[in-house]
């Protein structure tokens, strides 16, 4: 995205800690396809998906289309994406919603070293290399990186 | 890790297919930590963690110590962790188990093209950095990507 994220950019709240990242990456990721949400800013998108919530369009890229056989046979998908706006070096947030200060792997916040976020979604439909879903939470063009099938809770 | 897979090198097997790899990878992933794990080959390790299973530890590297804050309260926590020893190449795969033919989004094989694996863990006690769980399904010395309180099913 060309547009640069406001949270990166943010100052630091009250309590809020940094650390010093890494020199180098361990290991790259490839995005697989793209999310495609009614939310187009940070203000706009909730802080949580629901199953309740807007329909939203998950592309993958064609170079994995039979990756997809089976799937539509899972009515719960497991969705791995990449929160690529926020920053990485926080150990301490302080989070807006509830100004109370707590470790960064206390909170399921798009701040963390690695920003993937996870969510399990109602899968509706699959057409060709698209998929139609319920359950997302994050902002239109978000990186996709992994699909599993969610068999329960214990996983 | 020194020795080399033996998932990597496999052959494949009927109905298997791999596809090229995208030249370079999109996002780079920080290691943040170690799993200690009883399994420290293919062959000892279960296919899937169980909340009965033997107790593993969770060794964050100390930059992180920190983000640890509050996460004592938690019960369940889900972990990612990077399985490094599987192939990224295959959209169809045949399960040894099954011997039946699927896609990659299909299954929750660690063969995929971001073989981030994740499980809800039990967390029993931290002391410092080290976590002690139960759940937990990998080999010895698994890197650790990232940990987050679990709050229930629909996430």
């Amino acid at each position: 995205m060309s547009d640069k994220s406001s949270e990166a950019e943010s100052e630091l709240r009250q309590g809020e800690v940094v650390v010093a990242l890494p020199a180098q990456s361990d290991a790259g990721l490839y995005f697989i396809g793209t999310i495609r949400t009614p939310w187009r800013t940070r203000q706009e998108w909730p802080k949580r998906g629901s199953l309740d919530g807007p329909i939203c369009s998950i592309v993958v890229d064609e170079r994995w289309r039979m990756a997809l056989t089976d799937l539509a046979g899972h009515q719960r998908v497991q969705v791995l994406y990449w929160m690529q706006r926020a920053r990485r070096d926080l150990v301490l947030q302080t989070p807006f919603s509830t100004m109370r200060t707590t470790g960064t792997f206390a909170l399921r916040s798009p701040v963390r070293p690695n920003p993937i976020a996870s969510s399990i979604v109602e899968l509706l439909a699959i057409d060709g290399v698209t998929l139609q879903v319920r359950g997302l939470d994050c902002v239109d063009g978000t990186p996709l990186i992994d699909l599993k099938p969610e068999h329960g809770t214990a996983e």
